[in-house]
């Protein structure tokens, strides 16, 4: 029964019946809050050993003899890169390992080069009237606050089935000098969950940017955040980008936040050479090293790359079931009606929700008023601003499987009562 | 015997006694590593237990009933606050827990304040042709390396018996805009280890700067890092500032890096409410939140201040024998030839020796010959610049007393051959 199809007087009773059951649910006094893509306690359980077991009495000295309870080691412990390298289809020497936070990475690097550039830079990013990122969208809202944050100007551009829209990112590339850098969520894209195609990958690494010191934040964030045994597969940009010259062109993150801990774990930046050793360099005035025993906790526990797939492997088991209640709960509850559209990941933290345009906001404050704190709408866009008022980030790992499907029920009756709503106010 | 009193053929008999003195210790082949302040091996092993006791499997729920293994707590873990807030003279809501290095909250705030200023300055640091920066000298080098790769001026301070040469810094302080920030190191200071008398804290929180935005950063590195049952008394700036309508001026600084782990402790931002709120704010931009598992670490492990203070009597324990070793040998190899001075702290982590004015290289260089690596010449200078050519900071924590009394009496015959070497061509 698609909503377009029903005459005003049915579209009212449908409202009546959708009002009643909102105040129903809103009467349970429910407290849940999906608003941010956490881990839920069962995956965090999965480390435990990180935890308890008796990792660090054996000994605390590094492969490459280095006290890990000392200063040292600034690049980060060679073993640890060692595990992670397969993992990000790279080598160790290419890996620099920070704290707990692979956005603070990305901060500090995009800060740096406000203060001072790249090596190739004409003068530091901070001494133009104006420099310019380009953002994906919808795409993820600490990237977008980093902007804001250092006055870095965002240009929105749509993402489509298979990445970015580069007609678009090629154009603005290629015409404006002032135009620095692009946020890339390449695999299971926060909040859509798609993975970028083979033929977008490439045509990113072979981009002709106006700026020398064009960058792209590849934020390989879900590289192995599979919900499937066969998930999906995000070619390797960096070859492609040397093959175009582009070699210092990219610079990628990573980190273990939801393999074992949120601000717990370990980060990664992946980059060519010539930049490991410029950000080797700039690090160096920041910080004398990085905590190695949590990365000696992070390479005893997993001892192989195939165990860190593993434990990916029991996550998804956890999530997956998540996952697909909302896909079903969406396709009964909303795309029967035809008021949304959502995607349905493959891995990742999210689903996109694109209630029926002009209705998210309106949807948002009704769940919030029943008990269910959402994404806030616009977060997914630059400046907040959704221009459509349409998306809605749905973070469904935190809850119970119950309180989603609770969530869910109560979601939907917003999204079908602020679509009634409006159709009647159209009418 | 006084060098000084000595005929030119008593100084080349003398001489050729210390080269032989000295080719035979060289013909040792010695390798010792006295560059940095680094814990020894035994003092690491006091904080075994945070690696090997069953620290957190009885709970990893904070008493704020957060889950320490997920995302939260920007501002750090209440009761880690609370453990440390008495032994940094502070109250918890005083406090942010940052990662493991307080070298890098210190390149965080003053590279932001280059980006943004302070909320009470005109324009950001950045946009100034020039900034200055107050370096009471000899002082900490990693403080000199973050104003040299920020740009940021150094003005160096002699630093006298009590502190910094505060008629100097009055009058720098007062008269000019641009000279923005102040480093300290106020007990046990880098590298003289003296403290700030308590005359000199209440000059420096009552001045009246030209720039409203001028900050004290207070690196209170070794505030309890006393070498003997009765330490210095280091007053508590904070009070002070308040009562001279200064509270916002003064950042404080301070980590476990040499409680627990270098490298691998927990770091702490110390300051008024105001700086408390503009720094937290900051700091949402820049990461979720610190590694809150590290932080329970610490509190589980300690339990108590006084558990801290105990373990700092340990480290006392096993580095006191090393500083008097230094204060001996000195007095004995070059204080009864009047060729060099020293300081004896009670406490922190190095010594400041002036040989004679002009050796300094020169006993750095032959030092290094023979085996023994001391911390750069220089290094304790802005711009690495000593204009007497005479400072040496000495390290002697991280070896081993035996280690250490063969590298003294290397540093002693490379001392006194650079002075004899002066001496004679001086005549």
């Amino acid at each position: 029964m698609k909503y377009e199809k029903l005459s005003k007087s049915e579209l009212q009773s449908e409202l009546d019946s959708v009002i009643k059951a909102y105040d129903e649910k809103k009467a349970l006094g429910l407290k849940i809050n999906m608003a941010r893509g956490c881990p839920c306690s069962e995956q965090l359980d999965l480390s435990r050993g990180m935890l308890t077991d008796d990792l660090l009495s054996d000994s605390v000295i590094s492969k490459e003899r280095i006290d890990i309870r000392n200063y040292g080691c600034p690049q980060g412990l060679l073993e640890l890169r060692e595990l992670f390298a397969p993992l990000l289809d790279t080598k160790p020497e290419n890996m620099i390992v920070g704290g707990s936070s692979s956005l603070n990475l990305m901060y500090n690097i995009v800060s740096d080069a406000m203060l001072f550039g790249f090596p190739e830079s004409n003068k530091p990013w901070g001494k133009y009237d104006k420099i310019k990122f380009i953002c994906p969208c919808p795409g993820y809202d600490r990237h977008f606050a980093i902007c804001e944050a250092l006055g870095i100007e965002m240009i929105p551009v749509r993402m489509l089935h298979d990445g970015p829209d580069m007609d678009e990112v090629e154009r603005l590339v290629s015409s404006d000098e002032t135009v620095k850098g692009m946020w890339c969520v390449p695999k299971y894209s926060n909040p859509l969950g798609i993975t970028f195609d083979r033929s977008v990958v490439k045509r990113i690494a072979s981009l002709s940017p106006a700026a020398k010191d064009f960058k792209v934040f590849w934020d390989n964030a879900y590289c192995i955040h599979d919900l499937y045994d066969e998930g999906d597969s995000l070619s390797n940009i960096f070859p492609e980008a040397e093959k175009a010259g582009n070699a210092n062109m990219v610079l990628m993150f990573a980190s273990t936040a939801k393999v074992t801990f949120p601000g717990g774990g370990v980060s990664f930046i992946v980059a060519s050479d010539d930049n490991i050793s410029y950000i080797k360099k700039r690090l160096s005035y920041e910080i004398i090293c990085f905590d190695k025993i949590n990365q000696m906790r992070h390479v005893r526990f997993f001892k192989t790359p195939e165990r860190v797939l593993e434990q990916m492997k029991k996550h998804a088991s956890i999530i997956r079931p998540k996952f697909e209640l909302v896909y079903r709960t969406f396709a009964n509850e909303l795309g029967e009606r035809g008021i949304a559209e959502w995607t349905e990941p493959n891995g990742g933290y999210f689903i996109s929700l694109d209630v029926m345009p002009g209705t998210a906001q309106r949807t948002w404050a009704l769940a919030s008023e029943a008990g269910v704190t959402l994404t806030n709408v616009g977060a997914t866009f630059p400046y907040r601003n959704d221009p459509d008022n349409k998306n809605i980030r749905i973070a469904p790992t935190y809850v119970s499987l119950d309180q989603l499907e609770r969530a869910l029920e109560v979601l939907c009756l917003c999204a079908r009562r602020a679509a009634l709503e409006k159709l009647i106010s159209n009418n």
